[in-house]
């Protein structure tokens, strides 16, 4: 059973963080820069706070909410998030997310934030999983 | 080997289309109304002749191109697209998309646009036909 801290090793690199006083545009453009669907906000001890997404984006514009440059990423990113933790397993957290319906998961070990994994990430990796598992069958048959 | 026909059989409904006339916010605004992360422009024959998605927002937004009020559709969706047929397969479209970097594959069946397929879809189907042959390689060797 593969776990969340496979994939964050394989994965690299920490999650983009954005400070909660930026504002919306401004993590527009740092998304964009590191070519993510997704940002997230830390709290003073490392742990997430908030996260504002590609697709929240599109629902403030749809809403009328869309003077970016003025609105403030603190006001604006979910606060309620799904927290994951390393030694949780791919089958697992991808059941919560298809049936919670969120693309984004911060994991956190020892109250701070040490990556996130995208339901892509995830699907890629169960994929990967269950391709190898298949290739070990098919070597015990023919072997 | 799974093709495009079944994912499109699966998933249902015809893509979300909007008139290349229209405005950039209007189109997010059906993004939103439909809960998808892209919206495509067909031709009077029913051909793709383009698309715009969600990533494509938040680049044009970044660039400074952010009046999407009066940007009209035609003037920014990507016209350069990949076509795919019924026929396909499902892995070899996925290596195509990992490849060329992009997420949204319009399928095109004498000549008109019959969906889309999401590399998420994709994804998705491969998932369940790699567990449907551990499955079967399992059950193979346990009777």
């Amino acid at each position: 059973m593969m776990q969340l801290k496979e994939i964050l090793k394989n994965k690299g690199g920490l999650p983009v963080i954005v400070p909660e006083a930026s504002t919306v545009a401004s993590a527009i453009r740092t998304m964009n820069q590191h070519r993510v669907g997704s940002v997230m906000v830390q709290g003073p001890g490392g742990e997430p706070i908030g996260i504002l997404t590609e697709r929240d984006m599109i629902r403030l514009y749809a809403e009328g909410e869309s003077d970016f440059e003025t609105m403030l990423v603190k006001d604006w990113m979910t606060t309620e998030m799904t927290i994951g933790k390393p030694s949780d397993t791919v089958s697992e957290v991808l059941a919560i997310m298809t049936v919670k319906r969120f693309r984004h998961l911060p994991v956190v070990d020892d109250g701070k934030m040490v990556g996130v994994v995208s339901i892509g990430d995830l699907v890629k990796a169960k994929l990967e999983e269950t391709a190898f598992e298949a290739k070990v069958l098919r070597e015990y048959i023919t072997t």
